[in-house]
C-alpha cells in the first residue's frame, strides 16, 4: 500500500476543515499559534516512516503528556496506582466535579484532569526531581535529549488554572492528593507544556505499539500486560467527551491535546501522529480527527 | 496453541469464583437459574470450534440482544440512527436520568437501556412485524431457526420494569420515542428474553469478527465500516459501568447480559462466548469476566 | 389603611407586565386563555373582602390544588405522611430526577410533582372515592358545592404528561407508589384541573391563616401545629425554583399554579389570591408575583 | 406568659438529647469543646431578657457570622449584590459543586459557603481594612467592643479548608471572585472564627426583628425592605440541607453554625439564641433545634 500517497491525499482532502475549528484561546501562549500548521507522521514498527507537512515543527503537546506520566507511574509502581484512579470513561465533563465528590475523590480515569493530577501526585511522592525525571523519561522514549518544557506556557496556564486548582483542592479534601496542592499544580502545568513535533511523538509512542518494548534497544519499559492496559485506557478514555466518537470513527487507541495534536497506535503495527491547531467543540483537533478517520478507512488499519 | 487446553484450564482456575457472585434476582424467572452453570465457546473464522462445559445450554441473553437490534437497525437505516442515539460511554448509571434530561432525550449510546429503547422504537416505526422480524434476523445470523423469545421472562420483566418505563416516558417527553410507550416496552422486554447457548452466541457474533460478512454464505449484512463501528461501540460501551474495566483487563470488544452471558470478538480472528450466571456488583458475570481476562492473557489474543 | 385603593393602584401599576409573560402552552386547553385576565381577592379573618378585576372568573388552579390534597392528607393521617415525602426545598428542577433517584424515591417535598404524586397515592390507598372526596373537601373549605374538575383539561394533561409518567414510574420502581401508576396519574391530573375563582381561592385558604379552624363554623380541620407546618411548607417550597424569590420579595407563605393563579396567607390576618395567566420563565404568574410584592410593600403586611 | 419558666422547662426536657449529637470534629479547635454546654437567651424588643444556662459563655459562631457579612454588604451596596449571588434554597449539599458549575458560578444563596465567599469578596473589593471593619460592624450591632476573631480557629480551619478552597477556585474560574483566592479564604475563615455568647447573639440579632433599626439608638442600619429580605433568606436558606425542617418545626427565620449555635428572630417581637455544641447529621445543633421547636410550640410564637 502506498502510505505516502494516502497521507498526501488526506492532507489535500482535509485542508478546508481547519477553518471550521478554533485554536484554544484560554491560554495566551496557545492562542498565538498559526492555525494553518498541519503535519502527519506515520511510523511502522519495521522502521518505515511516512510524513507530510509540518511533521518536524514542535508544538505544545498538552494532554498527550498524560500518557507519558501514566506510563512512567505504571512502570514504577505497577497496578497499585489504580487504587487511587479508576479505569472507566468519564461521561460528560459537565458533571466531573459531582462525580469526583460522589466517588469519594477517586477520579474516573488517569486522562481526565483530576486523574492526571493524582498520577502527578504519585510521581511527586516517589521521585527526587520529578519534573526533571519525567523529562528524562520522555527524552528516552523519543531518543532525543532536546525535548523540554515551555516555561512561559506553564506559567501562563497556572495563572489561569482555577478550574484545575478547584479539582486539586477537591482531591485534597478527599485525601487523594498527598503533596502540596501548589506543587502538584506546578508539576502538572509543566508536564502539559512539553513541546514535541509529530515525528517525535510518533517515535515516542512506538513503544506502546510494540508491547512495551523500545524498538531500538529492545528495553522493556512496560510489561506486555501493562502496555495492553495503557492502550485500552487510550481507547476508552483518550478523547475527553469524544472518546466514543474517536473509537467509532477512527478505531485506534489514541490521545489528544488542546495544542491540536493527536497520537494513535495500532498494536503490533504502527504509531501515527497528526497536528492541526484548530479544535472542534469538544477540544480535539478538528482536522486531525478527520485525517485519522480517513487514514484508517483508506488503509483498512483499524483495530476493529 | 492448544486452545482446548487453555479453555479447560480456565474452567478449573475460575471455578471458585462463581460463589462470589449473585444471580440476578430482580426477575423471578432469572433468579431460578442454577448458579453452577458454566460454558465457553470459542469459534475461529476458519471454522475451528473449541468448547467447555455447558456450551450448548440455552440461557436468557438479556442485554446481549441489544447488539442484534442495533446491528439490524444499522443495516436497515445506516448512520442516520445516530441522530437519535449517541456513541459515547455513559459514565456511572447513577446519573443516567440526569444525563438523558440534560442531553435533551438523546441517550449516550445504544447499549444503555434508554438507547436500546430508542433503537427498538426505530425498528418499530419501519417493520411490519418487528418482534418476528427481529427473531428472523437473529436466526439468520445463527443459522438456527429454533431461537425464540421466552414469553414468561418477557412478561415477568415487564411487570417489574418501572425503571425502564420511567426511561421510556422520559424519552417520549423529549420527543425521542415515536411509538406508543407500552408497545416499545413490550418489544424491548421480548428482545431481552431471547434464549441462546454459548455455541449459538459465538456463531451469531462471528459476523462481527468478519467485517460484516456471514462466514457461511459470504452475505454482507453490514458494510465493513458499519461492522467496525459496531465493534467500537461494544469496546467503549458494552459493559455498563464496567466498560473501561473490560477493555482494560480483557481488551476485546464485547457485550454482557444480566443472564450471565458475555460475548466478545477479535476482528479478523474469532468470537468467544462465556456463561456463568452469578454476577458481580456491576451486573456482569463475575466468573465470565475473569475467564475472558485469562483467555486473552494466556492466548495473547487481545486487540491492544 | 385603604386596602381597596391599594389593590386598585396595584392593578394599574402592573398592567404593562402581562405582555412580558407567556401563557402556559404545553396543554392545549390552557393555552386558549385570554392573557389579559386579572383579578385580586383579599380576605381578612374578620370577614372584610377587597377585590379588583376578574375576581369572580374561574380558572384552572393547577398546582395550587396540591395544597388541598396535602391538607387533606395531613388531616387524615397526620405527620406519618412525612415518612414518604420530605419537607425540604428542591433546588433546581433540572436535577429533580437525579435527586429522586439519589434520595431513594423520597420526593423532597409535597409540592414538587413527585411529592404531589405520593400524596395522591396516599389518599388513593385510604379513600373509597378519592376524586369525589377530594372535591368534597375543597367544596367544604370554600363553602361552595359547585367547584369541579375540568375533565377536558385533565384528559389533555394526561395525554401529554410523559414527564409526570416518568416520575410516577420512578417512584414506583423505588417502592414509593403503592397504587397503579395509571390510577395515580388520573387522580393527579384531575386534581390539577380543578377550576376556582380568586374569591373562591381566598375563601378556601382563609383556614390556613386561621390556625386550621374554618372561620365560619369554627371546625378545626387541621391542628394549630399542622396548619403552621403547612404554611411553613408553602413558604419554603411553594413556588418551584422561585420559592426563595417569592419569600424574598413578597414575604408570605403561598402557592402558585401554571394557570396563572397565586394564593398567599398571613397567619392570624388574611388570605390573598391573584390571577394573571401570563407566566415568567419559572412558571409563575409574572404580573401576579409583582402584584403581591407591591401589596406587602405598600401594606407593610409581610411575615418578615 | 412566663417565658423564664418555659426556657427552664425546655432546658430540662432537652437535656438527654445532647448525647445523641456529635461535636464538629473537622477542626481540632472545635472538637475540644465540652458538649455539655447549653444556653438560651431570649430578648424582646421591649428590652426584656430571659436566659438559662451558659448564656454568657462565648463560643465559635461559625456560619452565623454569614448573616453579619451579608447584612453589611446589603447595607453598603444594596440589592446590586444579588447579581452575584442568588436567593434560592440550595437543595442537597451533595451536588453543590455541580450546581455552581451549571449555574455559571452564581451561588444559590449567600448562606451556602460559595455564596458567603462571594459576599466576603464583595466586601474585600470595597473596604480598606475588611476584617477590622467587619469586626467593628458586629461590635456595633452588639454594643460590645470586645468581640473578636479567634486566630487559632481561623488558622486551623484554613489548614484543612480544601473543600472551601475548591469552591473559591471554582468561583474564580467562573469570574465570580474578584480578589485573590487566598485573601478571600483568609477573611472568610476569620469571619467564621468570631466568638460570641448567646446573650451577645440575641442582642446583635434584635436589629433584624426591628425592621433594621438598632433598638438602642434607633439608627437604621438596613431599610425595612432590606431587613425583610434578610429575614426571608434566613427562613428559606439558613440551615443548610435542613432549612425546610427548621421552618417546618420551628417556624422562625434563623441561622445556625457548626459551633452549635442557632439564632432566630420573630419580626416585631423578639430574637432568641441557643447553644449546644453536639450536632445532628446535617450539622445543626441537635439539642438547639429541639429547644427552639419546643419554644415556638409552648409560646405560640411562630411566624406561621
Amino acid at each position: 500500500m502506498d502510505y505516502q500517497k494516502i497521507l498526501e491525499n488526506i492532507a489535500i482532502e482535509t485542508e478546508s476543515l481547519q477553518e471550521k475549528g478554533k485554536v484554544a484561546n484560554y491560554i495566551p501562549e496557545l492562542s498565538k499559534i498559526n492555525p494553518n500548521h498541519f503535519g502527519i507522521s506515520l511510523r511502522f514498527l519495521n522502521g518505515e516512516l511516512f510524513q507530510v507537512g509540518d511533521s518536524n515543527v514542535k508544538f505544545s503537546i498538552q494532554s498527550i503528556a498524560k500518557v507519558f506520566s501514566l506510563s512512567m507511574a505504571i512502570g514504577l509502581f505497577g497496578e497499585s496506582i489504580f487504587q487511587r484512579v479508576g479505569v472507566e470513561p468519564s461521561g460528560t465533563a459537565f458533571n466531573s466535579l459531582l462525580q469526583l465528590d460522589y466517588e469519594e475523590g477517586i477520579p474516573r480515569n488517569p486522562f481526565i484532569n483530576a486523574g492526571a493530577l493524582v498520577i502527578v501526585d504519585i510521581l511527586l511522592s516517589e521521585l527526587r526531581h520529578p519534573k526533571q525525571e519525567l523529562l528524562e523519561y520522555i527524552r528516552k522514549l523519543t531518543g532525543n535529549k532536546y525535548i523540554n518544557f515551555n516555561d512561559t506556557v506553564a506559567v501562563s496556564e497556572k495563572s489561569e488554572g482555577y478550574h484545575n486548582a478547584a479539582m486539586a483542592n477537591l482531591l485534597k479534601s478527599h485525601g487523594n492528593l498527598h503533596n502540596d496542592v501548589e506543587e502538584v499544580l506546578d508539576s502538572y502545568f509543566h508536564l502539559c507544556s512539553i513541546e514535541m513535533s509529530c515525528n517525535e511523538l510518533s517515535k515516542a509512542f512506538l513503544v506502546y505499539a510494540n508491547h512495551g518494548r523500545l524498538p531500538k534497544t529492545n528495553e522493556q519499559i512496560l510489561t506486555k500486560s501493562q502496555a495492553k492496559r495503557l492502550n485500552a485506557l487510550m481507547q476508552t478514555c483518550g478523547f475527553y467527551d469524544e472518546s466514543g466518537e474517536f473509537s467509532f470513527t477512527v478505531g485506534l487507541p489514541g490521545k489528544s491535546g488542546v495544542g491540536g495534536g493527536i497520537v494513535a497506535v495500532h498494536p503490533e503495527k504502527f504509531s501515527i501522529s497528526v497536528w492541526s491547531p484548530a479544535l472542534n467543540k469538544k477540544g480535539n483537533s478538528l482536522r486531525g480527527m478527520k485525517a485519522l478517520e480517513l487514514f484508517t478507512t483508506k488503509s483498512d488499519l483499524s483495530v476493529f
